[in-house]
């Protein structure tokens, strides 16, 4: 499959990485066609590796992965451009913390909005759909680095994208199931998650963990 | 064990009730002397049960639940007396929702402040443990509602009122253990969750539920 992931972080490189080596054709999209981290990316994954700018990238992927920064997803997605981006399924794993005081962040909207919600927003006709934004980047496409079951969850407006999606992580990254939890303004809810992560993470002394729903 | 339980909804009444049913003496606290909530609930409750305002029973308890309102909960423990207060144990079960525009709630602050942290910027000689506030009413005083292991969350300042609370939440409603997220500040965490919890309930479609923190 074409594969477009935005953004040169550790999420972006690490999701990128795993889809190259499951035999995908990934293009990793930048601010700018020259960046160094996906250039450099782009040359240590191999043959099916490129990289680009966000506008390029979106227009190679038969679907998109954001792994940009909360503060900058939203211009980087308009840098990829609505042409590009069109009613392909995007997947959004951002999360729209404002570390600006430094740790732990918080959020930029109180819970009455959600970046997920102001990308659908945005961008009317692509499919978004929030997931893997609750978990660190190595147990997002590896989700056995957290022993025994726990749970991903997912918000969106298009159903049939979200059971894409959920069979397209279990086949990738060996999720065997996903929580359902609405349309994409249950984005506020996981996105809120972020900040309990962070101090559970404190408490753990580690970030392979993740929860389990029980009920 | 004298205990004073702020306010009159599910959450007070729920663990008043409980903790009569143990044999404590109990007052539950009200705006006012004559609350009609709170004397109905004492009549009902039977001999070792109380109500009072506020302040008499603040005065009243040697540990205090707080179990009012997000948004009345400052109010009601200036109203409770910083004398009454004192440096007993406070534990904090309210979270800071606004509901102003109806559901789903959305955070007074954007987790970069906490109602855990203003109740004890306000009372700093109290020994504020946050807990409880991740769970409903049913769940608090009855972990067993949802089966197998799940997790209770705490924060606070005082190391040794921490402690204190786990024994005493074990003792009489069952919790095993609690996770120690770390000081006050890190009630911004388990009060944000909040917000993802009111999503989980959409998804399970009931309210007896609880997380698991798998690592």
């Amino acid at each position: 499959m074409k594969i477009a992931v935005l953004g040169t972080g550790v999420v972006g490189s690490t999701i990128a990485s795993k889809l190259i080596s499951l035999g995908h054709d990934v293009t990793m999209g930048a601010r700018s066609a020259a960046n160094e981290k996906a250039a450099a990316w782009a040359r240590t994954a191999g043959g099916r590796a490129a990289h680009g700018d966000f506008s390029r990238a979106a227009a190679a992927g038969e679907i998109v992965f954001n792994c940009t920064l909360g503060a900058g997803a939203l211009d980087a997605l308009k840098a990829a451009g609505e042409e590009n981006l069109g009613s392909k399924i995007l997947i959004d794993v951002s999360n729209p913390l404002d570390f600006s005081r430094g740790m732990p962040p918080s959020l930029f909207f109180p819970g009455n909005d959600s970046l997920g919600e102001r990308i659908q927003r945005a961008f009317p006709k692509a499919r978004v759909v929030k997931t893997l934004n609750t978990i660190t980047a190595g147990v997002m496409v590896n989700p056995a680095r957290v022993p025994g079951d726990h749970d991903l969850f997912m918000s969106g407006n298009d159903v049939q994208a979200k059971s894409e999606v959920a069979a397209m992580l279990r086949d990738w990254f060996g999720w065997k199931s996903a929580i359902d939890l609405g349309d994409i303004t249950t984005a506020r809810g996981s996105e809120a998650y972020v900040l309990f992560w962070v101090m559970l993470m404190g408490a753990v002394k580690s970030v392979d963990f993740n929860i389990r729903v029980v009920h």
